[in-house]
């Protein structure tokens, strides 16, 4: 079998080294001989130790008859997309591991297979072969919910910030010494980069066709040291969870920090690992462990994909051959409930508490457990740390406008989300 | 899609019973309707509420041309097996959860295929999609090693040892009252059970056709409240593992409780709940955790190999087309290496360990950490703690034997191996 590899970085250069130096294990497992008969690069000058030619011009691969899978690792939305375009135009087979290009097009380029072989095991969770989990391995299941930490860079740094008491900023330093974290962080850490792998995840459970603005996204930025040592207190971890769950015939998707139980297996997930966690109403609870990033573990799941498509598996796209989940929808972003944590700074005078409660009321929330603790620096000034039942994020949004206008409260109050 | 079931059991009814009510997700993920026509029972007088006809003739449903897959539930080898070759000479696609069918004849199955698709999800590990992983996801990876907790009835019982510290007996009973263990325990607590799994699981890393009595088994019988106490002294947790590991182009298979750092995914497995870590070449650790028994659990991963089948996958059975891994075979069980935890019973006297120490010396086996302890009930005696570096099996057998006829040593001395 013939590929042309489209993007020949960190990810391409590791798929090359592995179909050579595992040549003998891959044949044996796909029945065939998966061999690259040329890269496309941007920089054809640059000297490169590659056992095959490099061109600059995607279109001799995708057109080339001797091709029959594009491999396309090049990244990037509107140019991955021309390039698999003509990849299925051609009648090639494709294998991408574009998690952004997927979270727009993903049902675009569904309809233009014609039958064509399209693998994407790569595009979440780097090495974790939760595509093929949720496509096949649990397909007899309604999922309830998929939770993940699908953004190492995230992870690191909340796992620092905690085990180590050090601030965001020196965990993103940190994070970015080791390579974990890019200079310009925004795409990881505000929680877009998750966001596109949750919206992947979303299609193979629900046939949801949802984009990243349809969907709640919020990054680290807000976290303080305070409310990770108070959640320390209350038994939680924070993480940072991708989060898709059914209520009735609405599924909400959602990327935010929030705090874990201690005692689940995604707490248990350190560093830049990922771990995506799955309930079926039939199977109950399975949970996938990783290395969600780097070039080997990523060329692994890209070589899966090859291995199926050499073996001539053919699974639905998206997992579903017609009608999808069956009537249900994606949740608004303000009907979306959780439960939540609330910390507000105020003047540690009488009638505090009675007073947030009854914004909190008048929202229709209710107060789950009530903690209050001074405040170190200024004496006269408390937290007020509280955390609710299950309540909306439309009602939760206005109460905190509204507790942020009373005389008494000191600064803009905090939430978090408390995973359920 | 036209299915018969050979057992209608607790995996059976719950198989029937996920078709029915999740018909339609299912018939959308698998481009078809699947139908139960018949089910073979072995006691046809009793009142059932099946949505099927069920006869006693296994042979009216391998034989039955309306019929597409033969999904065998009945457990048992011999009878199992004349079942599914009947299945296969008619030309069926069959499904089986039978781990001791596979254990012993997975390779003479292969054989008699003839391109007939081979589904066995439901074999190891309940719901947890861990065939897939090892067939498909991990395609592009020598595997280095499998661990895995894959006997619930063990690990339970290992989990309330640890947790409440009561005895085996009292775990037994308590797996008994809760159906987690059956009347006679010892295929499960002997680790028979766990064994047929691995045996399954090393074919599809190594294509090595090992059969029960092959490979080193060890159940927890001999596990004492006094080594389940020092093992979390030294920062251990024991659990019954059954491991996979390549050295060189040896593979050793083994099941056997073992000191697991507490600080493993293995380690954090609790309760009647499996899981497994696989280390690929390429990808690094992959871990998967859920659910190792229980109707519909199970029932979760026979529709799993329903849909496969009604999409007209097709994989190779012990996932390699040709080849194998080439040139890998069983390690002899005298030749397994590991580190191990030493608990010997001594006179409280000068010059022990050092005469201790000799024995161990004398049979190439080095001492890693030295832990001594008074022994609570009688002041004069002790128990000498000693961790090894890795040694081999056929030494530290000797070493124990020879130990054990020393004077001053009280009782066989206890080894355990530790996790590395």
């Amino acid at each position: 079998m013939n590929i042309g590899l489209v993007g020949v970085g960190t990810v391409g250069s590791a798929v090359a080294d592995i179909l050579e130096k595992n040549k003998a294990l891959i044949a044996a497992r796909a029945g065939k001989e998966i061999r690259i008969l040329k890269g496309v690069v941007k920089n054809i000058a640059r000297k490169r130790e590659l056992p095959f030619p490099v061109i600059s011009n995607y279109k001799e691969i995708t057109e080339d008859k001797e091709i029959d899978v594009v491999v396309e690792l090049m990244g990037g939305v509107d140019a991955a997309y021309d390039v698999i375009k003509s990849a299925l135009a051609n009648k090639k087979a494709v294998i991408t591991a574009n998690k952004a290009l997927l979270a727009y097009h993903r049902y675009d380029l569904q309809k233009l297979l014609n039958g064509a072989p399209f693998g994407f095991e790569a595009s979440v969770a780097g090495g974790i072969p939760i595509i093929r989990a949720l496509k096949e391995g649990l397909g007899a299941n309604h999922i309830e919910s998929i939770k993940g930490i699908i953004n190492g860079t995230c992870n690191y740094m909340l796992t620092r910030m905690q085990a180590k008491r050090i601030t965001f900023d020196q965990a993103l330093k940190e994070a970015q010494g080791l390579g974990y974290a890019e200079a310009d962080p925004s795409f990881d850490i505000g929680g877009f980069d998750a966001a596109h792998k949750l919206l992947i995840l979303a299609s193979l459970a629900y046939d949801i066709d949802a984009k990243p603005d349809d969907i709640l996204i919020e990054g680290l930025g807000h976290l303080s040291d305070e409310d990770i040592e108070f959640a320390e207190e209350f038994g939680y971890t924070i993480k940072s969870l991708a989060i898709a769950k059914k209520v009735g015939s609405k599924v909400s998707l959602r990327v935010h920090p929030a705090l874990v139980s201690k005692k689940s297996m995604i707490a248990k997930i350190d560093g830049v690992m990922n771990g995506i966690s799955v309930v079926g109403d039939k199977v109950g609870e399975t949970f996938y462990y990783g290395p969600g990033a780097g070039g080997e573990a990523t060329a692994s799941s890209v070589i899966a994909d090859l291995i199926a498509i050499a073996r001539g598996e053919q699974t639905p796209m998206l997992g579903f051959s017609s009608g999808g989940e069956g009537g249900i929808t994606l949740a608004k972003k303000d009907d979306i409930e959780s439960k939540y944590y609330l910390r507000v700074l105020v003047e540690d005078m009488a009638g505090v508490l009675a007073r947030i409660a009854q914004v909190l009321a008048n929202n229709n929330i209710s107060i789950d457990t009530v903690l209050q603790r001074k405040k170190r620096v200024q004496k006269e000034w408390a937290n007020l740390l509280l955390s609710t039942h299950i309540a909306r994020e439309t009602d939760i949004n206005e109460a905190m406008r509204e507790i942020a206008t009373l005389g008494f409260v000191k600064s803009p109050p905090v939430m978090l989300r408390i995973d359920v």
